[in-house]
Formats: C-alpha cells, structure tokens, sequence
C-alpha cells in the first residue's frame, strides 16, 4: 500500500453523490480549498458545485482518474456497490494509493466486501456514515463514525475535519457502519420512549410541556427528549431526519441482526411503527413522527390539545 | 381550607416508611432542622433516625396527630393505601390544614381518589414520586415530581428541597405519579435501545468503548448511554435502581394505560424483559441488566468480550 501517509493539501478530492446530504458536505470541502471532482446523475445537482469551482465529471470513474480521495454519498447498499463496481464506475478508474470513502449509511458486511475488493486493487476504503442530517452537514458539524485502518483514517482527517465535529475511528471496515446501526437503533428507542411518555401526558390531561421539564432534570434525559420532544408536543415535523430514511436505516440494522443471529426486539418493534408511517405516505415527515403514528393508533390523532 | 400557606419552620414533620429510599430521605429531613415524627413497621428501621433526634411513634395515626406534613414512602399502591386508610393509618390522627406527601411510585388514578378522601376530610394530598435512586436520595439531589395544588406545593417545597434538586410542579393530584410513569416509560426504553445498541456492537467484534464515545457526541446522547451503557460494558450490574423496582413501575404504567385505553407497545415490550429477569431471580441486578437478558437470549452470555 503506498501513499498513505498524511494528506497532502495537493492531494485531489472527488465527490459522488449530490443529494440533500451530499451537496453542502462537498460544498464545505471546496471552502476549505481543496481542488474538488465532482458527479451526480443529474447536472443540475453539479451546478452550485461548479459555481463554486468544483469540477463537474461525466462519470465516477473519472472522479476516481483524476481524484486521491473520493467520497460517496448515495442512499443505499446497491447505490454503493453501483457506484464503486458499476458500469463507468470508480472501480474503473482508481488508483494504487488512492482511498474511497462511502459516507452513505448501508451494510456492515457489504462494507467490508467492497473494502476487500478495493484492496486487491491496491486502493483503500473508510466506511464513514455521518448523523446530525441535513442541518448538521450545511453546518459542517456531522457526527462522523469511521471504519478502517488507522493510516487511511489519520490521511481523510482533515477532510473530515471540514465536515464535521465529533468524529471517531471506531475499528476495522464496516465498524463505522456498525456504529451509524447502534447509533439508530438507539434513537429510535429513545424517540419511541419519549413519545410513549408524552402519549401518556396528553391522555392524562397532564402538560407535556411540564413532564419534558421534569425529565430533563433527571435519569430521562435525552438529545431527543430535547429536541423531538419538542416536536412531538409541538406538533411540528419539519424534518429534520425523514422518517422514509430512518425506516431505511433500521432495515439495514435488521438485516444485520438478521446475518449475526442476534435479537433485536425492540428495534424490530420500532421499524413497524415506521414502516406503518411510510405506508401511510409519511415517510417525509421528520422521524419524531412516530409520535403522531402512536397517538392515531390509540384514536389521539393530531387534533389533541 | 386552613393553613395552607407557607411552611413555618415550627411545622412538626412526620415521616412513614423508612426503607432504602425513605430513610435517607428522612435522615435530610432531619437534618435540615425538623421536627420529626417516624413510624415504620419494623422498629429497627427507625433507630437511625431515633439517633438523629426524631422521636418514634407506633402508629401512622400517632404520627398524623402530631405532624403538619406527613410524608409517606412505601412500595406500591396498596400499601399507602394501607398507611393512609388502613387500621392505625393517617387517615385515624390526621388533622384539618395538614398535608399528607405520598412520595412512592404508585397508580395515578388511585392517587387521585385517596386526594379526594382526604380532602373530605380538610387535609391536603401531594403526589411526589421521586427520581435518582439511592444514591440521590442518600446526597439529597432527587428530582422531585409533583402532583397538587400550588398552596400544598408552596407549603411543602422548602422540604422537598431538603431532600431533592429538580423540582416541578406538574399540575394537579396524580400529576406528579402521571409525570413519574413518563419517566420510567422514557428511561426504560432508551435502556432498551442501548443495551441492543452495545449488544450489536459486541456480536459484530466492534468496541463497545469507541460506539459509546462516538454515540455520546450525537443525536444518541443520553443519561442513560452515559451511565447504564457504561454498566452494560463493565458488565456492572450493582444497583443502581433495582430490576426489580423498575417492574413494578411498569406495572403501574401498564396498568395506567389500560385504565385510559390507550397503546404503548413499547413499554409493554420492555416490561416482558423485566418480567423475564425478574423470574431468572435476577431482580436484585441494576435495571441495566436488562443488557444481559438481551445478550442471553441471542446466546451472547455474560463471558462475551
């Protein structure tokens, strides 16, 4: 393996993958001076990349031609593997030395494959899924969990750096996409926890607003009690993070339940609320409602006071 | 109603229930200067407090005679309804103006009623169940969920403040017990998604340490990631907050559920997995155990790295 000491400030950057999450995470990388290679399907995803002097490439092979280190960012397992191993794809066009690194949150055990796949080429590859959604990556404060070796991590630091705050080499390949499962197997716990909680207030005629107070002062108290507890009793599910994406993320989290033959149930439990929320033409709404699925299910649907 | 403004510092205070919890909180009652009456059942738990300068009596009635404000904390629903109604009980000495502050974890709606009968006869009733264990009643930092009228709570707060830290007011009889089952409905299942969390961790060969410290920097932050997590990693189940206690609790909102027609899958889900490590006698443990019933029931036992 050669090259994969520090990273150079000469060093190419790619980006693949210009969605919601992915355009203001590349843009923040262009603002910290790297020269940026970018693709998406679509053009027009590439537009505010090449306004701010990216450059726009036709294909991914062709980030990965011209670029050191390539991010992607895509939706799902399949979308990775097509835009590493596809048809014009990364594979395609890496170099010995170079480093892939998949932001997208999918598969542990498809991650390590990919990365064993890139090796016999010579390349690298970080698994590297972020939390804190789309407000946290226009802000550059991305939770970012990472799996592989410490010398491909210590290389991306500063590039993660300009994505995001809190970030931690967890272990091997594949270890950052375990961590991005137990992150939302978690949450989803702790948001169907609060929204029970307050399903309870509002049936007992007791102010949630009081009972989210009491419990931030004690054993209860949560990132989500704080912020999607306040949705819940505001009503407001703006998003945030989609509970569409949230539903997909807990599949991923099942089907390595499913691989390790390990028990998840309260997951498992969760993943129905929100396959319910989906199939209800909900998934765009932020995941906090979950709450308003538990409160119609027991006939307190949006009206209660 | 008479009587019901501010505490005089010459308000005689009783205490019934001297267990783990009530009798450290009775010792800071003392502490703080009062008149203290005590009864419990066995005279060996008053001695303490009969050594700290509180005067034992051999009946609740006795203590209701000659206090103001009568404290009670015991196991569950029947049992203040046994201290309060029963033979010898409150309801026998209790006087007009006095306030009677259950501080147990019981049913919301039997609070209620006992208010009620209470107030039939001039006497005041708080609901204040607590939160923080042995631990926080012992340092005098309980948070302190309260369940009244404001002229009781002003009366009774400088107590509480002798005995708790965060303080609310929720709203009305029960409120305090209604806000109590939100706390444990929240606490249980973000126990829950942790020890699944860690559980995924240690059966895909990822560090449970690193997932700790990177899920504490994001969306996932929460008291219990931060302490019970912790337990679930050091396999350090010493209590704590009992299993045992914890079922009971979700009893009380299960039951309190049922009561109001309405779904909390969630909890329901959690209280089986007390049930079931209660029944393997293990509900001694801290409720962080709850980890080790996970892991158990995938085959991952307690040796597990």
């Amino acid at each position: 393996m050669k090259n994969l000491g520090k990273l150079a400030m000469s060093d190419k950057v790619g980006f693949i993958g210009l969605g919601i999450m992915g355009r203001p995470m590349a843009l923040n990388l262009k603002r910290a001076d790297h020269a940026l290679f970018v693709h998406a399907r679509r053009k027009e995803s590439m537009d505010p990349l090449v306004a701010a002097g990216a450059i726009a490439c036709a294909t991914g092979a062709e980030v990965a031609r011209q670029a050191d280190v390539i991010f992607t960012m895509v939706a799902d397992t399949p979308d990775v593997e097509k835009v590493i191993f596809g048809p014009d794809g990364i594979i395609e066009g890496v170099r010995a030395g170079s480093v892939v690194v998949d932001m997208s949150t999918i598969s542990p055990s498809a991650t390590r494959t990919m990365a064993e796949r890139l090796r016999e080429r010579g390349a690298e590859m970080l698994d590297a899924p972020v939390s804190g959604g789309e407000a946290g990556a226009v802000q550059g404060v991305l939770s970012i969990m990472v799996g592989g070796t410490d010398a491909a991590y210590s290389r991306v630091l500063p590039l993660f750096e300009a994505m995001g705050r809190n970030i931690v080499l967890v272990g091997g390949n594949g270890a950052g996409q375990v961590c991005k499962c137990c992150n939302q197997i978690a949450i989803s716990q702790t948001m169907a926890g609060v929204g029970e909680a307050i399903l309870l207030a509002k049936a007992s005629g007791v102010d949630p607003v009081k009972v989210r107070e009491a419990l931030l002062g004690g054993s209860a108290k949560s990132k989500i009690l704080e912020i999607h507890g306040q949705r819940m009793i505001d009503n407001d599910y703006n998003p945030g993070f989609k509970a569409g994406l949230h539903q997909k993320d807990l599949r991923v989290v099942l089907e390595t339940a499913y691989e390790l033959g390990i028990a998840l149930p309260g997951t498992a439990l969760v993943s129905q609320h929100l396959n319910a929320l989906v199939g209800r033409g909900l998934g765009d709404l932020d995941s906090a409602a979950l709450f308003r699925l538990l409160a119609d299910s027991s006939g307190l649907g949006m009206d209660m006071s």
